[in-house]
């Protein structure tokens, strides 16, 4: 069986392979991030994974933009604190204290950033009719197929949403009708956390399985 | 190294096996399930992907809902057949032709279907004051786990978005603040196409890296 042969079976090994990946996969801040560059194979590797995301009505509505210029991340960097300074008030007294601890992006520590765009088709989309969101979410299976991807190559990814997304496109040019997803960072790591991170540090609570799965209704 | 080891490094091989994954992973309807029940070993490895899903500040904020259920799935089917009736009506003439002669969803002829739900968190979310869908983006990330898991178990899966959210709630009691982001059939194959069907039948084309990566800005 070939790569190109979809209709392979995997074997449980294989499967075991992704369920390893899947797990190993981590949100990656500044302070783990190597300055390393990210070899243009590898990047090749992981918008390959992202262009074979599902995508409704195959309207594959994603664009990326690859950000390496010092000038430009340190506009994202000033975004991501104007709005980090005002996400701190918004938590209770303790709350605030720790959150103003952490470490929340890698913009300027990271080699590379890629910011991910919703690009809305004209007219109706095939699935998106009764569901308007389908399209934004198509961007974020890219997203996820990405993160997977740079995890197997033992690249770490981190998402920046502590963003004014208006700001960015500005900062970046985007048209007026695109809409900012996702702001990544990008490059090889330090190490890889064992948990989240807000996990580890009890930010909040791992939920158990029988919590949110449920049989046949509420 | 263990599959505990979340530090540890993969090799190309295992970066190859999760690139095949991507790649044969496809939206399955109808006409390709078998009736064939998912053992609960399988179900519980799809939902172990699930769960180890990233989520914007640890909220996890996703809920389940299995459904078996003959006559629940009727309804959702009568849903999905109103909704489906308006969609066709929105594309022209050839189009809409086009559009009447797809098989959309596999409700009743998969095993099982799965509703996937957002469950907003009361007060603020860490990473989720400046970009308020990320909670929903969240959930997404996490069908897109489920997808690739049953991929390699070599079970499909369908994504169902031609239904009223409103309606798919009021059938399976969820509470008024719960979200529907995803319906999903979930079942095995008689086999999985080389290509996204739509690309296949020319709905869309397939566009091209070079039309959607830029560099550095628009």
């Amino acid at each position: 069986m070939t790569t190109n042969d979809q209709n392979r079976q995997f074997e449980s090994s294989e499967s075991d392979i992704l369920n390893q990946i899947l797990n190993a996969r981590r949100d990656v801040r500044g302070n783990r991030f190597l300055s390393t560059p990210i070899p243009q194979t590898e990047l090749d590797k992981i918008f390959s994974a992202a262009l074979c995301a599902p995508s409704v009505g195959f309207s594959q509505p994603w664009e990326f933009v690859t950000i390496e210029d010092i000038t430009v991340r340190q506009k994202i960097a000033e975004s991501f604190r104007l709005e980090n300074e005002k996400a701190a008030k918004l938590f209770q007294a303790e709350k605030s204290n720790q959150y103003q601890q952490l470490k929340l992006e890698g913009i300027l520590q990271s080699p590379l950033n890629i910011a991910v765009f919703y690009n809305p088709q004209k007219g109706p989309v095939l699935g998106q009719t009764s569901m308007p969101d389908m399209g934004r979410y198509s961007v974020v299976c890219a997203v996820q197929n990405m993160w997977l991807m740079a995890r197997s190559l033992n690249i770490g990814i981190g998402w920046v949403s502590i963003l004014e997304p208006e700001r960015v496109k500005d900062i970046i040019k985007a048209p007026a009708n695109r809409e900012l997803v996702a702001y990544l960072c990008v490059g090889y790591v330090d190490k890889f956390y064992d948990k989240p991170e807000l996990e580890t540090l009890e930010w909040q609570a791992r939920k158990k399985a029988e919590q949110v799965i449920l049989k046949e209704s509420y």
